[in-house]
This record gives structure tokens, sequence and C-alpha cells, in this order.
């Protein structure tokens, strides 16, 4: 590891300009980038070049699996039954190399899909922000213009609405991040040591078969003794298969912590569709009278959303009514 | 592993035409492939996939090393310390991943190299074949049409030339082509162990690094306690360095016999750069009167070399007396 122990430290320096992101074409995605809020874009295109990765890791199996096919009509070609036999076996170990590459390329999808919950709820929250804002500036135009208006009451009575619903958005938003963060995270290095156990497994296999090819020179006139290695490669390949299939994760659980305000409850225990806990135990911060219309219209606002809101927003619309109440309480 | 245990006896279905080489554009590259001859022509489609194979490689390990770059950035956006430093860190070890996946990229390139030397033998046999054809035509058609002439003698003389031309030719392909793959992917799954056994280890710290966020919800209007734990973080990019900076290759070695001809001349015990072994011990099969002209042109034309060559060719040439000697012998 020759680089710095922060990223960040290098930044200013635009070391990671240098390599720059690979040109990509014009996509109707590169324009929903340009209308994503402020809070959401960063991670927007980080969900946009780990599709690319993912494309590129995707294309890398494809055509390692080509290789794979190639490189056994290639031995048979030679009319070298050692070679023949040899590469067609190297190619069935590598077609099942390329085969983990596009399992790895599934699993870091999966990942990328769990980001895609921090962002909508990053572009849910935009609104919320934006409306206090707004009315903020509406007091303040109307003490100065028309400071006896009774309307002044009535937006004030609306900031403290809005406030309240700013406040739920950030505890979703900041609760959502570290849970999902922990979750897509987890998916994806569980992915990187999948594919890097698996692969050692078969490459491993693969050195002993190169092994039974005899590659004895032969003088002019001269053939190479009847391959005599059948048995062997058959045992190679019989002891890759069973190394996959007794293969079992054995990284490092992630633990999670989100479950912990509704503890007791069925179904805590685990990261994953827990959806917004804070949610889930409305007794803890319950006060009546929050406008529910305003909450909803923030937190399911459609023109933010896309994949993954499905799972977000039933939760953020139906238990609206108590985290209002307690943002409330908390003004 | 679920596919068949030969890549052969499933090609007739066409299953390994249904995911198709990815389509790629014209290029140069593809109107030299009509011009190689028939012998050399399938691995030199193995190569040129190989090649796309390795360019999607770098291209994953290019937009991971941005992803890197993006998640440190959006961490710090969120100004959440501890999302902030997580991320940031996290970063940097996937940054280290992109790295491994790029060294990945290298290593292949040079299996690469070692198969096209294997091309390019197959490329020089080629002419040797057709001459040998091309005089049994010539000594055909005389002896029908002229079956007197006195040319019938030289020819045929000449086709004992090209026998032996074509036996020493024949010879020197199955050597390299059985030495070659060897030492071709024995470089390739050396390539694939090592990038999993280094991305093993940063996954694995990666999975520690997350496991330092807290993730317990908040309820609106508070805080997450202030993070605590830099030293956690530091202590694992610290075991990741040393971990990383300890690795070495455990790989079963692949052994070679390609020296044995030579064995107690200097330089004979390794498989790299040894050239053509046959040609170094003459001793054993010279027998004067050979043609120098033709084999020199034969293994060394240039029309049909590329990358590699000059390692083939220097041997070829200055040996070959004593080849086409032992040709003779055998014929």
């Amino acid at each position: 590891m020759h680089r710095s122990l922060s990223i960040k430290s290098g930044r200013g320096s635009g070391s990671s300009a240098d390599k720059g992101p690979s040109k990509h074409r014009f996509t109707m995605a590169s324009l929903r980038g340009i209308q994503q809020p402020d809070l959401s874009k960063k991670l927007f295109k980080l969900i946009k070049t780990e599709n690319h990765a993912i494309g590129a890791v995707e294309t890398a199996g494809r055509e390692r699996a080509t290789i794979a096919a190639q490189l056994s009509e290639w031995g048979e070609a030679t009319n070298d039954d050692a070679v023949s036999e040899i590469s067609d076996k190297l190619g069935v170990l590598m077609a099942e190399i390329a085969e983990q590459e596009d399992i790895y390329a599934q699993n870091l999808e999966d990942s990328r899909g769990v980001l895609k919950q921090i962002r909508n709820t990053e572009s849910s929250v935009q609104p919320s922000r934006d409306h206090k804002a707004k009315i903020s500036d509406e007091i303040q135009k109307l003490k100065y213009k028309e400071p006896q208006s009774t309307k002044i009451v009535q937006l004030e009575q609306e900031l403290v609405r809005a406030e309240a619903q700013s406040l739920v958005a950030e505890a979703q938003l900041t609760n959502i991040t570290r849970q999902k963060l922990k979750e897509a995270y987890d998916l994806h290095f569980a992915a990187t040591i999948e594919r890097a156990e698996k692969q050692l497994i078969l490459a491993k296999q693969a050195r002993r078969l190169i092994n039974v090819l005899d590659d004895t020179p032969i003088v002019p006139g001269d053939v190479h003794p009847t391959f005599d290695g059948n048995d062997a490669v058959r045992q190679i390949l019989n002891d890759a298969e069973d190394e996959l299939r007794s293969w079992q994760p054995t990284a490092e659980p992630i633990h999670s912590q989100s479950g912990v305000l509704n503890s007791g409850m069925p179904g805590t225990t685990t990261t994953q569709g827990q959806g917004l806990e804070i949610q889930q135990s409305p007794q803890q911060y319950q006060i009546a009278g929050a406008e529910e219309s305003n909450v909803a219209h923030t937190v399911s606002d459609p023109a933010a959303s896309e994949v993954g809101t499905s799972e977000v927003a039933p939760h953020a619309v139906s238990d609206e009514q108590s985290n209002a109440s307690a943002a409330i309480a908390a003004a």
C-alpha cells in the first residue's frame, strides 16, 4: 500500500482526477444526474460509477468464458493428446472462474441497490430543507413589508411544522445512511471475499493441472509418449468441484444496532428489510397534532424517487404522524 | 460447478456461441486475423480475446478507484464525523483493491505475451508445411507430364530437405507449445491467486472497518455521540498494510522438464528464456549437409512474425544446421 492513509488529503492535488473517470457516452442517466437535488448528487454519481464498474466485471467474465472455450478448441486442433486434454480442462476451470466473476457482478449489484436507498432518502430530505427555508424567507419578507399582517402568525405555525418535519427527515437520513452504508459494504466486501476464495480454489487446482503436462522436449522425428494423465486430470476436476461445493462464507459478520430502538419486537435482529427503525417505536416520542400532509409530501416526493423508493416510502408515510410529533416535541 | 467436465462436449450445441464474443468494432487487428496462417488462427483469436478481457479488468480497476474517491467525498459531505471517517478509510482499502486489479491486468498481459510465442511458432511452421506439399505436388505433376525429366531427381532432393525442415519445425512447435503453454498459465493462475489473496486481506480488513461504524438509530432532534473510533480505524489500516507487505506467493510451483535435453549446461533449470532446447544439444543428432537457406527461411519468416519473434527466431536461425541434419537422419 503505497498510497496515503486518506483519500481526502490528496484530493486537492487533483491526483484522483488524473486517472479520471473513464469517458462515457451521454445517456438519459446523465440528464437525470443534473436533476438530482444537491444532497444526493455525490451518491448519485458513485452509484453510476458502480454501474460502470459492474459492467466491466461482467465483460471481464464474459471474455474469460470465451477464452476458456477458445483454449479448449485450440488444444484440440493441436492434435497433441496431452495438450488437448490439459487445455480442455484448464478451459473448464477457467469457465468456472468466469462464472465466479459473473456472480461477483450480481452481488455488487445487490450492494449498489442498498446504496440507492441512501440516495433516495437524501433526495427525499432535500424538499424538507427547501420548504423550511422558504417559509423562513416569507416570514422575514412579510415582517419587513407588513409587520401587522395576521398571515405572519399563520406562517410561524407553518414554520414550526416545517421544522418538525425537517428534524424527522434529518434523523431518518442519518439513521438510514449509517444503517444502509454498513449493509451495502457488508454485501460488497462479502462479494469480494467470495470471488477471491472461490477463484483461489480454482486457480490452485489449475496449477496442479498444468503440472500434469510433460514438457520434456523431443528431437525432430520423435513423438511424445502417449498421454497417461487422464486419471490425474479427472481427480483434479473432482477435487475442484468438491472444494467449491463445500465452500462456506467465513467472513467476519457485520454487526448492526439498527434494531435497538424496537428491541423485543419480532424480526428486529437483522439489518435488511427493517426500513426506518426509529419509526417503529412511536410510543417513545408520540405527541398529537402533526400535519400529516406536509410530512407525507416530503418523504414520498415522487420526483425524487427512483429504484428503492418502494422500500423506504411506505414506512415513511405510514409513520409520519408519530415522527412529526416527536419532532415538534424536540423543537 | 454446474457445467460439464469438458468444454468440447458441449460445443456442437452452440452453447458457447450463445454468450458469444461481445461485439467489438473493426480494427486493424481484425484484418490481420484474416491474414493469419490456418495453424495459428485459433490461438490468434484467443490472444485477441485475452486482450479484451485484460482491458475489461483494467476498466473495472479504474472505475473502482474512482468509486473509492467518490465514497470518500460523499462521506465528507454528510457532515457526520463517523460516516466521513469510515467512508474515507473504506475508500483507501477500495483504492488498494483497485490497484490489485491493475496489477492483475499487467500479469495477465505477461501471460498473454508468452502465448504469443506459441502463436509465432505456429505461424512460422505453416510455410514449412506448405513448402513440402508444394514440392510433392510438383514431383507428381512432372512424373505424369515428363517422366524422364532430370528435374525430378533435383526436386526429390529438395523434398528430402523440405521434409527435414518440416520435421524440425514440427518438433520445435510441439516443444514450444508444451513449454510455453505451461509457462503462460503458470503466470496466469499465479496472477489469479495473487489478486485473490491480496483482495482477501483488504476485504477482510474492510469488514472490520465497517463494524467500527455504530448504526444505533437516533430520535429526531437527537445527535449521534462523538465518533471515538479513530484509533480502531488507524489500527485496521496498519494491519492491512502489514499483511499486504508480508504477503508471499504460496502457490504450488510449476515444474518444467523443458531443459532436460541439455542438462548439465549452464542456465538450463528454469523455464523462461531457454528458447528451443532441442537446438542446444546438436551433438545428439548432428549429421552434415543440410541446406541452411531453406530452414532459415522457414523459421524466421518475417511475414508471420510479430511480438515475441525476437525471442524465438535467433535460436532457430543460429541452430538450423544441426536441426535440419537431425531431421535428414530421421527421414
